[in-house]
């Protein structure tokens, strides 16, 4: 029985999305920039896509600037604010648990002249808004935290945040990484006071290639690429019409039923954590985070030793975002969290996506229970 | 009968490429920065095509880094070795002709203190190599120069270009856009004595979102995106695998016809020249360029009226480049060749792909033959 759980990490295509793809690779193959009817149709594709994703987020479509992938929406969002914006300051604030497409971005401006802080956070895995507070500056020009962690699901509180920001009387502007929250759990930048979101198709069972980033109205960014003016001069480059086409479409089936999704995570959470049976367990993800992501520990069995033997029975986990696990390095999440090196090095990650039968679910956590107990006796 | 003649602005990709690109959604969907299975058998998915795209150009896998788009090839490509090479110069030459990528790009720098030249060129679309050799100085850090030119399809002498550079005892290194030629002119990078050079997909019969950068191994660039260190740190982002596999099954059905190909070009190319009889007839590319692209003028016609007369029944050229026309500027390109504003007004680029029959070229020629003559009579 094969047992995807690494949804986090990506997700497969719905059926309707591929499908759908083909069917602009073979139709709607026009450069959306040609003057001519065929370009006018693929234009008129990516059109309708943006009104679909921008729909979804309770947000007007020229708020939306089609990018590759979550990565570059993020780098375009910081980079290119603080490029237009010199006057606002050189402060930046994150939070020690974001992703590394803000985290690395952050030490590259921090080696040009930026000041950057990173917000602690406590041991569920929110950030300590106490310390944010104490952070925020008049000089602050932006700060950035994600929506969902995508290692332990935990949620952030994006409201407080600008509330904080409010109150400290900064002119920062508030960025949100909300792949892993986007088209799972509400997310509506204009009412969380939020001035830049990014969002990415393959997290959802869209396709990679394609994702967004959310400028509210009004906020000016200079681009990070620059060339043919594409996505009002903001995003220069042809744009992937079959991948944003995916990106729409899926977007589309998630909206439909994203509260019968996220029940049916919750579940399979419930499902998994009652299966487990194994002495020591070490709960990593807040009971109030997202269900769709759950972290624990199995102390004393190292993250790889299980992974590897899930994996030869067709269950396939992680031990952390696949951004970082190619580099062996300890989770930067979990130390942040406190966590011990003991726990660190024994954390799996489990992702859910839509496609699980409870079978699958029981069928991984027989696996874990059992190659646990197995390894506990050898010893 | 649809006759598609502006291959040079996108192509339709092959149907292998498009049939290869479901089963790799389908199947090989995991992320391949994962440590399991699921994930190597997306990095072997990558290491294959890699491979391929390498072996087409006749350098090493480890010279290639895959990028969204040629713009995106062409920003890292120029930004990322200024940003790592301070000290080589602040002085960059590129040519009047080159894509928006560039052009923009340069713009760029120079509002943050580069300083940049640009060749002229001669009236047959190639650059006038001793303004070039005017212009090298021993601090000129980069010489960007496009191969086949997208407009004209102008070959430039890239190894002369390299000569000049070598003359002048500068240590400029030398970028190559080589959108137009790849996959239908020989383009060897390392014999051309190219530092780096730019290629991609949807050009010709592969998919939009997957192009590709070489760096010679040697150069050194740092990234203009950062995050989880794909691409050996020089493009992070999740990769596009579904996209970047399609790349190298065009890369292959190209490569094994490629010289067929460009010889059937010829021959349409000739048909529809020699089909053309219309007054006043002047031909803006060279005869001694590419044949996928044919660039001319019909003076007294402008070119939005014969493009809008072509689709309608269902002939689609273009008047310039995809990425400048939806601005309606006029051409650089045309400009920078010393043609007539009359001329540059009334130009339409033709550009052919490989399923063109006899029967469409003469249809398309039949049709710009006979409603240039009702317009003329008209008057």
């Amino acid at each position: 029985m094969f047992c995807y759980l690494d949804n986090a990490a990506t997700t497969r295509p719905y059926d309707e999305v591929i499908q759908y793809m083909m069917e602009v690779q073979e139709a709607i193959y026009g450069n959306p920039s040609s003057l001519h009817n065929f370009g006018v149709g693929a234009e008129k594709e990516m059109s309708k896509a943006r009104e679909i994703v921008a729909h979804s987020l309770n947000i007007s479509a020229k708020e939306i600037v089609f990018t590759s992938s979550a990565t570059e929406a993020n780098n375009l969002a910081v980079r290119g604010f603080l490029n237009r914006n010199h006057r606002v300051g050189r402060h930046i604030i994150t939070s020690e648990i974001e992703h590394p497409s803000i985290l690395e971005l952050c030490k590259d401006l921090e080696k040009n002249g930026y000041e950057i802080d990173r917000i602690k956070v406590e041991e569920n895995g929110q950030i300590d808004m106490d310390h944010l507070r104490k952070l925020l500056r008049q000089d602050t020009a932006l700060v950035s935290v994600m929506y969902v962690n995508n290692e332990t699901g935990a949620i952030q509180p994006i409201e407080k945040i600008k509330k904080a920001i409010h109150e400290a009387e900064s002119n920062a502007v508030l960025h949100v990484d909300a792949v892993q929250g986007f088209a799972k759990h509400d997310f509506a930048p204009h009412k969380l006071g939020v001035d830049s979101a990014t969002i990415s198709a393959h997290k959802f069972h869209g396709p990679k290639g394609a994702a967004a980033l959310y400028i509210k109205s009004g906020i000016h960014i200079d681009p990070i690429i620059f060339g043919g003016g594409q996505e009002r001069g903001l995003r220069s480059g042809t744009e992937n019409v079959p991948a944003i086409a995916g990106f729409a479409k899926a977007t589309e089936i998630a909206g439909a039923s994203q509260n019968d999704d996220l029940a049916c995570v919750l579940q399979m959470r419930e499902t998994f954590l009652n299966g487990l049976e194994v002495e020591g367990l070490v709960i990593n993800s807040d009971p109030n985070g997202s269900p769709y992501i759950l972290n624990f520990a199995i102390p004393g069995i190292r993250s790889e030793v299980m992974l590897h033997h899930l994996e030869s029975v067709e269950v396939i986990v992680s031990t952390g975002s696949a951004c970082a696990s190619s580099r062996k390095s300890e989770s930067h999440v979990l130390r942040a969290m406190g966590k011990s090196r003991n726990v660190i090095d024994s954390s799996i990650r489990v992702s859910f996506g839509k496609r699980h039968t409870r079978q699958e679910i029981e069928y991984a956590v027989g696996h874990i229970n059992a190659f646990s107990s197995s390894l506990r006796r050898k010893r």
